[in-house]
């Protein structure tokens, strides 16, 4: 668990992009969030206080969050200087890099002398269980993609937000970097010996009230090749009573696999939902997120209508609509 | 790759089955299998010649592999005087122990002052690629079962060796502990980080051959859900052409879930069918592999018989019967 509140470290960001893992904290966490730290040169700007490391701190910051990627994920000697400040400080740091912080001898050295902790999100922290598959009290539900990257993260934090707004009870469940930096808590799924996936699963999604929903952030789809064994394990160790299918239109061929095809809304919903019912016969598809982002916005609502149309399910882009119609869906189940 | 031939040391074996990893080397891969080294007390024989570590040296041993499963998976006291006067003597030491031989400090040091090698097969030692999902050559052939520990092992190397017997090419590609001592190479995929599985299966099944047969080790189930995951990668990763079906006719409830009925041979076909086409369009069932030893022969041979009428698919125990008719299904594709 990452302390908070967070000072977003965005360096020497090149452009906006670079500074999405702080954007994400931003808009999904603003009460993690009190300011940014930008260096010369700094590109991005996520529209928080700029803040030095002793104004953060006076104002009660606890965790340095590295909210920027870099080319190559290499901790630059620019970023050193201010990462080692932090840590005297008084700052915890956390990162979601390929590289690591404790590969870092220099950051290492001073998290020591200062008696504070380094976060290095891609690295499991936990000796997870294998799973049981024991029913779990509690309700749960899972984004599945006809793709990688079609929006499932977003999807779960937007349900989250909306069904917190109704007040119902929810919580979002990480299971990638960003996810986690945005929570401070998560399971980095992709980083978890195989063996134990679906136990690390049931690890973040455990009983719970019965009126209490998971929103557990999905990862890779059951037709990329490359990562299918880890949706596997979240439909089975997540339990999911609800899967929402998650899609982008304009996509020519799957993220990567540029022999595949991306399969059909109709495809990804009948073979995700046999596969869900082994682990929780009661499970059913209650809606779809279409991420609409490269269309127009008369073109997006089109389109969306007609998806609803056809599948007969409430289809909704969450970034233009917001998520309250899922969230419908999940009250009505 | 673990150097053969091996000598296999049963050390104090309790009984016959504590020694089943060097009966599967043994029976798989007599041409590995030069003696049995026999501690004072040991109740296991699988049939080979005993021999001191000296002979076996002198008869060409390279590795002495550890063929007997301890209670608990430690390396007793009583164990590693042999153990280091093997290191002494020249062999390097093979195990899949959950206690790995590298945590041994004597060993290490052994292994060390004389130049050997120590093999923990339950540890990856390969950077395992993200798989790329390309249509490779040659054929591989996975068996699934409706459940764990039904036979797909067994049913593997059955095929691969009925396969030489009629001049086909074949190779049986080990994803798990056994198989790997039994061939010296293969992945130890439920160890491997879930990122690389699908890219693991993919390394150990490249192209090869057009009429070359992969006979790959399967792991876990798709009604598994504990292991699902694993089970994906094996199907996505190993795109294979050839499917068979494994079952164990006498289980009541899923290995290790007493909520999990276990499911019908068509759901398993229904399943796991067009998951494997998503990898391969041209994958097909060709073939049913059930482990009857807890029924009688009459009882077995009449149950195989009303499978293979309502399947419509040659349906063998090939511990019985062999698994030539399950590589002539191959052969007709």
């Amino acid at each position: 668990m990452i302390e908070t509140p967070y000072l977003l470290f965005l360096g020497d960001a090149p452009d906006q992009l670079a500074a999405k893992v702080a954007q994400g904290i931003r808009d999904w966490r603003p009460e993690h969030a009190l300011g940014q730290l930008r260096m010369e040169g700094c590109k991005a700007d996520v529209g928080l206080p700029d803040m030095t490391l002793e104004e953060a701190r006076a104002a009660g910051a606890k965790t340095l969050v590295i909210g920027v990627a870099n080319r190559g994920g290499v901790i630059s000697p620019a970023w050193k200087k201010v990462l080692v400040a932090a840590l005297e400080e008084g700052f915890d740091l956390a990162s979601g890099l390929h590289n690591l912080l404790r590969d870092e001898p220099d950051l290492v050295a001073a998290t020591r002398a200062h008696g504070r902790q380094l976060h290095d999100v891609r690295v499991p922290t936990v000796a997870y269980p294998i799973a049981n598959g024991r029913k779990r009290s509690g309700k749960r539900c899972l984004a599945v993609g006809t793709d990688c990257s079609v929006g499932k993260m977003y999807t779960a934090l937007a349900m989250d937000r909306a069904a917190k707004a109704r007040g119902m009870k929810s919580s979002f469940r990480a299971t990638g970097q960003t996810g986690i930096l945005i929570t401070g808590e998560g399971v980095p799924l992709d980083a978890v010996v195989a063996d134990f996936m679906a136990g690390a699963v049931e690890w973040l999604t455990p009983d719970n009230d019965d009126d209490h929903w998971d929103m557990i952030e999905g990862q890779g789809s059951l037709f990329h090749i490359s990562f299918s064994g880890v949706t596997m394990a979240l439909i089975h160790g997540g339990q999911p009573d609800a899967l929402i299918l998650a899609h982008e239109p304009t996509r020519t061929h799957l993220r990567g696999l540029p022999e595949h095809p991306v399969p059909s809304l109709e495809a990804l919903r009948d073979l995700a939902l046999p596969l869900a019912r082994i682990a929780n016969p009661r499970a059913q598809v209650v809606g779809i997120s279409v991420n609409t982002a490269a269309m127009g916005e008369d073109e997006a609502l089109s389109y969306l209508e007609s998806v609803e149309r056809r599948m007969g399910l409430p289809t909704v882009d969450p970034f233009r609509q917001g998520a309250e119609r899922l969230v419908e869906a999940l009250e009505a189940i």
